[in-house]
């Protein structure tokens, strides 16, 4: 029989999964923005980051209230403090969105990318809304095989991130500075995006298997 | 008189402050590195990182089994939650110092940093020392005039790295894309690392004045 302790936990991990799929379609939407120079579209991703901030905020203090009534200890209490670092990593997450889609609105009405580099950046874009949407049934499902396939994806991420700073490095690159600073920040972007992912992904992983690991050791940056 | 729980809240005070002291130490030799273009004090700061990562463990591992020990509610629950946090940030800190030790190692034995910008960096340098060390007087102290101060100097950091920008984008700049990318990346850094700062003093703050504000609210960055 589930106990209120676990109702509660399971409407925070409903509230996770929501802020995965609010944090996918930024990215989405932000790509689009970005390729097509949408004002309107780079807007709305502008102004929907309320949203996962808001529901961030509501996670956190839902999981604040149980500790104090439910008073948690072991297991229980790691999941507790593990969902508020998950809210964490998914926030920021979708901070990283808006500033694509901030660096789509700086540039408007042109395309902050270059033509050389827009199959590389709508890729980037897509791996990212894998990547999210994956954590999503990593959360949803304690799934550890999607964990798994997730750092493929992550792995490709970082690829594709070289790729822009080869292309930038090349002799050939003639869009210019400024391009080659927007394509510097977006590329990191979609990076870091993915590494936050990655990092809630694991999380997860370690709740199921039991294996508690320290914080850092969930931060796959390398770069 | 002083019991256990806030015995072991200072505890976790002082290991906060000693984390803004690690940063602050690895920020500055990283700049000096970058600039000196100085291999052997890059390697330093990337191999020292991990003792940043070492006091996080500790930190969050305590403040974890203080939950589960003494159980606190209200404010006392809070500032458990809230010292977790700002060790995140401040391990973050350590991190962003890492990244800019790295681009030094990356460009050695040449400076990533063209001579026109030498003298930016060096000030972006300076105030995150400044504001780090503030940091940690705000912690040390609950000292709500230093949080107030420190709010300028990331002023100051924001309009440092608009200048990094401003040369970037200027007709003038011949120092080359490799070096406009190096230049985008470590200002990125740094002023990041302003803003974990910021975020840090903020929650003292808070703290202090019994105001609890959602996370997101403390997330300074605009950019």
């Amino acid at each position: 029989m589930r106990n209120t302790f676990h109702e509660d936990l399971d409407k925070i991990s409903d509230q996770l999964v929501e802020m995965t799929r609010l944090a996918g379609s930024a990215m989405s939407r932000a790509t689009t923005a970005l390729l097509d120079a949408d004002l309107h579209l780079a807007e709305t991703v502008i102004a929907a980051d309320e949203q996962i901030d808001a529901l961030r905020k509501d996670l956190d203090e839902r999981a604040i209230d149980l500790l104090a009534r439910q008073q948690p200890v072991a297991t229980d209490l790691r999941m507790v403090v593990t969902a508020m670092r998950m809210s964490a990593d998914l926030e920021r997450m979708g901070d990283l969105a808006r500033h694509v889609a901030k660096v789509a609105r700086l540039r408007y009405p042109n395309s902050a990318i270059p033509p050389v580099m827009r199959s590389t950046v709508l890729e980037m874009g897509q791996v990212a809304a894998r990547i999210v949407a994956k954590t999503g049934s990593v959360i949803a499902g304690k799934d550890i095989e999607s964990a798994l396939a997730l750092e493929r994806d992550d792995d490709e991420m970082d690829r594709l991130h070289r790729d822009i700073f080869n292309m930038l490095m090349d002799d050939k690159w003639t869009a210019g500075t400024e391009a080659a600073v927007d394509a510097t920040l977006v590329s990191r972007y979609y990076e870091r995006f993915a590494d936050h992912a990655v990092s809630v992904a694991r999380r997860v992983v370690f709740l199921v298997t039991g294996e508690w690991k320290p914080d850092y050791a969930l931060d796959n940056e390398e770069s």
